[in-house]
């Protein structure tokens, strides 16, 4: 969960070094008062691994806030001119304005999912630092840190209408909400800076947690009065009722099999990303669906992270061709977007075809006994009219 | 080589799309006068399969430059508020003020070596942009656009006396100059926006090559006057004579075969990023070595570029210990930056422990009956006082 997503959360924030994680299936409660026990592999492995970890977190914590990011504000900037930065809305949301970058890009030109989510978590780490109440390099508030409180993603959901090009002026704006009693939400919305059009919106859902315990946690008075004031009640993605999404197991028609992080997978947390998740994911799905397909959506359910020294198997299924043609397809269209597409994400002048086609996923950690859950996922998919052939 | 680094270049380019590539060892004669013929595997392979990557090809030219990069100007621009760049040098250099962003970092929260050659690219390319003499979106100027011209890259020489950290804002100067007759030089500088000291410098080799006969070129007088005015006489690495880089064989201590491209490794000219490559390289070193060093240089000889379908095989050979010891220590500092660190790039306050250590590296396709070289690589290292273990 939070590991999977370890940094893009209202106050972004790690639970773990080096492998001190926690583990087991998060049953989230937003509403619920009581917290849920989550166990570390640490506490399974025994206290030995745990303490070598928690000297090593010790040590971390000893570097001064300008090592590990440069200038924390104190109290709130109106404008970042570095960053590109301003607050918006009132003066609790913010808004970024980002150039899409060479590198940024994919073999379309134009900005990957990858990159999106990237910038989602930069956005939302710059929010924090505007806001004053950054307390340390990983988000988390000042009243967070005095209550050992660490947010994890549970959730996110992103729906991508138009993919920008290279050289591609965006804003991003981003702010928070409630999530129940004890959650937060954090949205975000990407715009053509020459036109205004929205081009994607995503949304997330935190929860907090006790970085000592590994209990989800309520969210402290001390906390929530720092927080709540920045919260609007806007949404950037209107869900009903969040999709379900099933749980695959070795009858999924697509695996990939031992996967394993790689140094450069790890990042500031020393937790594998959870772009790199998203890699995972995608990659399972046949090059051949990839040649003609274009991500519309994504919706991530995270379980629980994945360290270093884990084997991770990708599973993915396509949605049954019955249901497309059955009567079922409407649900499929769920939550996308029908307005005449003008230019397709991979600078083709598309077809309006609303046609979508959904994966399930599920990345896990195949175990002897038992596997564990790490995230599960489902993609929707637009089809392109002109495609270039991916391999040579 | 070029598609090694595909898009670093001062006029970046590419020479080929879906696979469309040149072949075989190419001895680069920045100095002579006769071109080299090289084939491409499209050649080799036969007429069929070139043709319908040309057709692709065909199909690409047509896409807009709207559809590419968005609004390149056609004259010459002195500032760009959106990517923060400006015109240095008396109008010939270039300067972007840039923030480490947070999924640059690694996992010591300093910018990663990717994310620097990242930098590099994207700040040649803005470079070209704002000079007015961007032809289309891969960098190539209108005269070497008139002459089926595009550039590749040969060698890449990078030096990092500190690596700056999360949210640190830098000022990248980028440059270029004349390599031999025919050839460019383009070189970079980054340092700290604050304080002014560099942290980082860097100096590459460019040639030009028919996009078409897949020769290099001899620079067209045309193009020489396009390009000419831009050149300086500055060095932001100053090398009497470049290191020879040994071909690495089977004996060497580490290799790491069977590395296959990913969609997600491809870049927007459908070629393996040369970053890719240094992620290959820096993989085949082992983790207790990486554990407790930090890369402080790194030098990259590009011979032929790596498609989606190549398997790779990655080669490394640690200097010899002796060479440590028995007074030849000092030509392993070659090039090393004596002065005191005040600050390791890990964010630990480091030794003033100038000892460098040193690896050869090799990428390669293994082929059945020979393998070809990609590119050949030195790094060099120094220990750094504190480490993180990065395994759990």
């Amino acid at each position: 969960m939070a590991a999977a997503f370890s940094c893009p959360v209202f106050f972004p924030s790690t639970f773990s070094y080096n492998g001190n994680r926690y583990h087991g299936r998060i049953k989230i409660k937003i509403n619920a008062t009581s917290s849920t026990k989550v166990k570390t592999l640490n506490e399974i492995a025994g206290a030995g691994k745990g303490s070598s970890s928690l000297a090593t977190s010790t040590e971390i914590n000893h570097l001064s806030q300008e090592q590990i990011r440069q200038r924390i504000p104190t109290k709130k900037q109106l404008v970042d001119p570095y960053r590109q930065g301003l607050i918006i809305e009132r003066g609790v949301g913010y808004r970024q304005t980002v150039v899409v970058r060479s590198y940024e890009v994919g073999p379309y030109k134009t900005a990957t999912l990858e990159s999106l989510l990237n910038l989602f978590q930069e956005t939302a780490l710059n929010h924090v630092w505007m806001s004053g109440l950054l307390s340390n390099g990983f988000g988390a508030t000042h009243g967070m840190v005095r209550n050992n409180l660490i947010w994890v993603v549970s959730r996110m959901q992103v729906q991508v209408d138009h993919y920008p090009i290279w050289g591609e002026v965006l804003e991003i704006d981003t702010w928070v909400g409630a999530s129940g009693k004890n959650g937060m939400r954090r949205d975000w919305l990407i715009r053509s800076q020459a036109t205004g059009i929205t081009y994607a919106r995503a949304t997330s859902t935190w929860v907090m947690m006790n970085e000592k315990t590994r209990r989800l946690s309520k969210m402290p008075e001390e906390v929530r009065d720092e927080i709540s004031p920045w919260f609007i009640d806007k949404r950037a993605i209107n869900e009903d009722v969040p999709e379900k999404i099933v749980k695959l197991d070795d009858n999924a028609r697509y695996v990939n099999s031992d996967l394993k992080p790689k140094r450069s997978d790890l990042d500031m947390n020393h937790h594998v990303n959870n772009v790199k998740y998203v890699r995972w994911m995608l990659e399972t799905i046949p090059d051949k669906f990839l040649e003609s397909h274009q991500l519309s959506g994504i919706v991530l359910e995270y379980r629980r992270e994945c360290g270093s020294s884990d084997r991770v198997q990708s599973l993915c299924q396509p949605d049954e061709d019955e249901t497309l043609t059955n009567g079922v397809e409407q649900s499929l269209l769920k939550n996308m977007v029908l307005t005449p597409r003008i230019m397709e994400g991979n600078g083709y002048l598309g077809p309006l075809d609303v046609k979508s086609y959904g994966y399930t996923h599920l990345l896990q950690i195949k175990g002897d006994s038992k596997n564990e859950e790490i995230v599960r996922g489902r993609t929707r998919w637009r089809k392109t009219l002109s495609t270039l052939p991916y391999s040579s």
